[in-house]
Parts: structure tokens; C-alpha cells; sequence
């Protein structure tokens, strides 16, 4: 069956084809007419999913490897899909999807389904197909969806927030130097681990969580509602997977309880429509400020006559609704 | 002297005053009417000032004990002013500025000014604010601008992307599970360090490095023209430093002689141009596709009955020249 049309991929897809499901997911990150119709098809998938898990934390944490122990996890409690996210480069191509190897321990499971998806040189390209890849998921009929991003820029961070629940991953002895990179994490993080917590400086990293948390507290109001617990695992021996899956669940009910989940999951969709539109925006900028008075003002900006300020106040001037 | 007239203030900064050039700053940092007036004042500097060096690396690489150390090089050949980006959040203010104090070295010395930027929570603030910043610095009469960042995220290769010559920094030992931003930070380069080079590692990071770029040079035209340095320093005992001087040096006479300084530069204010468009449009977003049927529209999105993508069209649809 290699039909290309999304409504009859889709319902292959239902039926257990798994070509069928990379086939949508292939339209999705392609973009153009097939992932449009594809997205047109899967939107409800984002109130029906039960659960979306982002994975993220520095490189060499463990990430693919506590993937792997959380992709066993859930699935004692149903399907799983899962996004590995690689910000490869076009420089290497995608040296990082040999990493992935590890997660193929459930390459024989028809009710895993595994999907590197890479940046297309583009900003903001992978903080638009990944939501659109969860949808993607979860109209198939996977009940989880998990999210594994490698690094801790703004783009995974973004990427990090198309989940209900975000786990962040640290290991012992992350050096004090890098308090911004603590910082961006502990805020997008509903639960925190310490992987490969064998090794020493374990206890010295939890202390060293709970007192940023601490000190957060007094001017991070949300942190009253839901404090992150932290986690220690050795995602290598399976240790504290359990206490980390429990934590997962436990987040994920407390959003459920509170009616919080459904407000995540709306801010999310609007946010995807702010950034979608965005980029279709700049994608189109000379022809929407007009081609002509584009040129005519980059080469003001060119020649020093006109700061890119004024210049750009020009241009957006010439532009509106109609 | 307190105005706050940009025109005055700099002729004063022009004539030494430090204040003026701080309060200048602020205005760009700010934005604004005085931000555009300033903005406007300066523009010219981007064509006159002699050399803008990037130096970027992952935390913890020492960028900071080797600024310090560019600044004694540079400050051999004239005045230098260096902008330090601090990419610290909102969760706890600015946590690296301490390190600065490391620069503080400089801070008696007339022909030096520094300033720390943070990120002002938005996206794409720093890579709007950085160029202007470089030319108040440039047009107040600093031969060298060095614009230090730290991290290795998009929003830093940004930043760095305002130097004419980009200056990577990396450590003895950074693991083979790095691999992406290995390619990023080498995609950025026109001079790699090996900085902490008495550790144990250097000469394999060095020909680690070296590896990479052979790797590279079938697929990168640019590398035929410049393959970039590897350098190992020690920048806390000064070992080296003056070969990655040299190397810079060296970088900016090629990039005249070839006439690619005025390209990279022009090519940078036509980037920062489209930026700015794109940061303003998102910025009026609603009003421009018309806040009334952005709103139904974003109903039918949270509704689930409109994907984001059909929606984004919908809505671009509404947005054109006039």
C-alpha cells in the first residue's frame, strides 16, 4: 500500500501499517498540500492523546537510554509513540542518530512507534512539525507520546513545550558555571532527574536543585501549585525509573485535576498559530512589504543611510490587513 | 551631564565620557524613540569600526579569563569596547554577571568599555540588540568591538553571527556525545581554541577538531578559502594567546584583501533588517490580520476545528502590501 493520500494513509495507519504512520509523518515534517491535509486530519489528536512527555536535558545526560526505560513504562499502560528529536546540522548531516540505536529495543514492538526528526535549517522549523508529529501520533492511536530533544537551546526548549509534562534531565556534578542553562531548564521543568546517579556528586545535585527551587519559589507563583520533584535514576540499571514514571504520572493528574491540562494543551495551539503565522510572514517578506520598496530600502540600509530600525518602520508601514 | 538627548550624548560619549556612552547603550537596550534616534546617529559606525570579533563556547570554557586577554591584544592596537551577553532568564536575574568581574581588569583603563547585556525575555531581543550596541560602540570611537556570548545555543550563534571573525572556544575532553553542537560552533568558526591546554586532552581535541574540518572541506566552499585556525591556549597564564591573536589578525586581512569584509557586513545589516521586520510584525500581529477575525479564527483552532496551519493561512491571507 503506498498510497499517498492522507485519508487513506491514515486509516492504514489505525489499522496497525506502519509505513502508513511514517508516511504521515513524512507529510508533516515535508510541509505543502499532503502535510496540510494531514494536519487538517489529525487537529482533534490533541485533545484525545492521554499524555505527552518531553525529554530534555544537556548532551551525554542519558537521555536515550531513560528514553528507553520510560518508553517501558508507558507502555504497561498502552501504545507509545515517540519524536527523538536530533538538532543536527547541515554541516554533519545526522551524526546523532546513531544514538538512537538504543531506543531500538523496542523496534520489535507494534505498539512503539520511533521517529528521529531533525532541523531543516531553519528556525523554528522543528518547533512546527514536532507539535504537528504529536497529532500525527496520536490520531494513529498511540496513547503516549514522548518527546526527546538533545541540547538546551531556545529551540529545544521550545520543542520541549509541545508536552503536557516536561522531565529534565541533569547529571551529578554539572558545574556551577552554568547557571543559565540551570536556569532555562528548571523553568520549563514539571519533573527533574539526576541520571547516572551512581556516580558521585548525586546528593550534591539534588541539594543543588532543591535550593534553586527553593530560592524560585518566593517569585515564581506557579512553583506553589507544582513544585518539581527530583528525581535520582541510573537510567543504565533501571534505578529510580519507577519513582521517575510515578512522578510523570502524578504531574499529569494533578494538570487533569485542576483543569490545567486542557488550558496547556489550548495556549500551546494558539502559540503554534502565532509561530506559524510568523514564519509564513517572514517567508514572504519583500512580496508583502512590496518587492520594489523592499530592495529600494535594503539598499538605504546597505549604503549607511538608513539604521534597520527606521528601515524596518518603513516597511512594516507599508504592510496590513486588507 | 544627565540628558538623555542622544545627539548629545554622543558628542560626550566621543569625547570621553563614559556615562553617555552607558546611557546610549540603554536607549538601544530600551528601544523606543530615543533607541531609534540613537539608532539613526549611529548607523554609519558598522562600515568604520576596524574589527568586531565574536567569542563564543559552551559555559565553563573560560571565555571570560580569554576576553580579558583579547582585551590586552586588542588594546595594543587601539580602543575596545566589548559587549558580554548574558543570556540569564527571568527565573534568576542575572546569575553570571558575576563573572564579569573577571574583565573588571580593564575597568580603570579609559580605552576600554565594557557592558553586560542580558536577555530581555523575547526572543530575537539580543540578536536585534546586539548589532546596535556594537555600532554606539563603534561610533563612539572603539577600534575593536568584541562581542563575548556564553552557551551554544541558537540565540548565541546569532549573537555571534555579528563579528566579522568568530572565535570558538572549546575544552580538552568535550565528549564524542556532542556532536551537534560540535557541527554548530564549527559552522560559526573562523578561529578555533583548545583553551585549558595544559589539561590532559588538548592535542586530541585539537586533532579531533582538525578531523572535523577535513571532514567538512569536501562539502563547505568556504573552508577553501579560509580553513580555520586551531589554537590551544591556556588563557589563565596567557600561554597562546598571542598566536590566537594573531590568528584573528590574520582572519581580518584576508577578509579585507578579499573584499568580503564589506560583503559580510552589509550581508549582516540585510539579516538584521529582515529580523526586524519579522520582530515587529509578530509583535502586531492580531491588528494586522484584524484582531477580530484573528480572534474567531483562534477560537476555531482551540476548538479543534481549524489545524494551525489552515488557520496561519487563513490569517496570512488577510495581510498585504498597501
Amino acid at each position: 500500500m503506498r498510497s499517498r493520500d492522507p485519508a487513506v494513509l491514515l486509516e492504514a495507519a489505525r489499522r496497525g501499517d506502519r509505513g502508513a504512520t511514517g508516511r504521515l509523518l513524512s507529510l508533516v515534517e515535508t510541509g505543502g498540500a499532503g502535510g496540510a491535509a494531514t494536519a487538517a486530519l489529525t487537529v482533534a489528536a490533541s485533545a484525545s492523546v492521554r499524555r505527552v512527555v518531553g525529554l530534555t536535558g544537556a548532551p551525554g545526560a542519558g537521555k536515550s537510554t531513560l528514553a528507553d526505560r520510560l518508553i517501558g513504562c508507558a507502555r504497561a499502560e498502552g501504545t507509545v509513540g515517540v519524536v527523538a528529536v536530533d538538532p543536527s546540522s547541515p554541516f554533519t548531516g545526522g551524526a546523532i542518530l546513531g544514538d538512537r540505536v538504543r531506543m531500538q529495543d523496542h523496534s520489535d514492538d507494534p505498539g512503539v512507534f520511533i521517529r528521529s526528526m531533525a532541523t531543516r535549517g531553519h528556525l523554528g522549523g522543528l518547533s512546527l512539525a514536532v507539535p504537528q508529529a504529536v497529532r500525527v501520533l496520536a490520531a494513529v492511536g498511540m496513547d503516549t507520546v514522548l518527546i526527546e530533544t538533545v541540547g538546551v537551546g531556545q529551540v529545544e526548549i521550545e520543542v520541549a513545550g509541545a508536552a503536557d509534562t516536561t522531565v529534565v534531565v541533569v547529571n551529578p556534578g554539572w558545574g556551577d558555571d552554568v547557571q543559565a542553562t540551570k536556569a532555562g531548564l528548571l523553568e520549563i521543568a514539571d519533573v527533574l532527574v539526576v541520571n547516572k546517579a551512581d556516580r558521585p556528586g548525586a546528593a550534591a545535585a539534588r541539594r543543588d536543585l532543591e535550593a534553586m527551587l527553593d530560592a524560585a519559589a518566593a517569585s515564581v507563583p506557579a512553583l506553589a501549585d507544582w513544585r518539581p520533584p527530583v528525581v535520582l535514576t541510573s537510567a543504565a540499571d533501571g534505578t529510580g525509573v519507577d519513582e521517575l514514571w510515578a512522578a510523570v504520572v502524578e504531574h499529569g493528574t494533578r494538570l487533569a485535576e485542576h483543569g490545567q491540562l486542557a488550558r496547556r494543551r489550548s495556549d500551546r495551539l494558539l502559540e503554534e498559530l502565532r509561530r506559524t503565522v510568523v514564519q509564513r510572514l517572514a517567508a514572504d517578506l519583500p512580496r508583502l512589504a512590496g518587492d520594489e520598496r523592499y530592495e529600494r530600502v535594503a539598499a538605504e540600509v546597505v549604503a549607511h543611510r538608513l539604521d534597520p530600525q527606521l528601515a524596518a518602520e518603513e516597511l512594516v508601514a507599508g504592510i496590513g490587513g486588507r
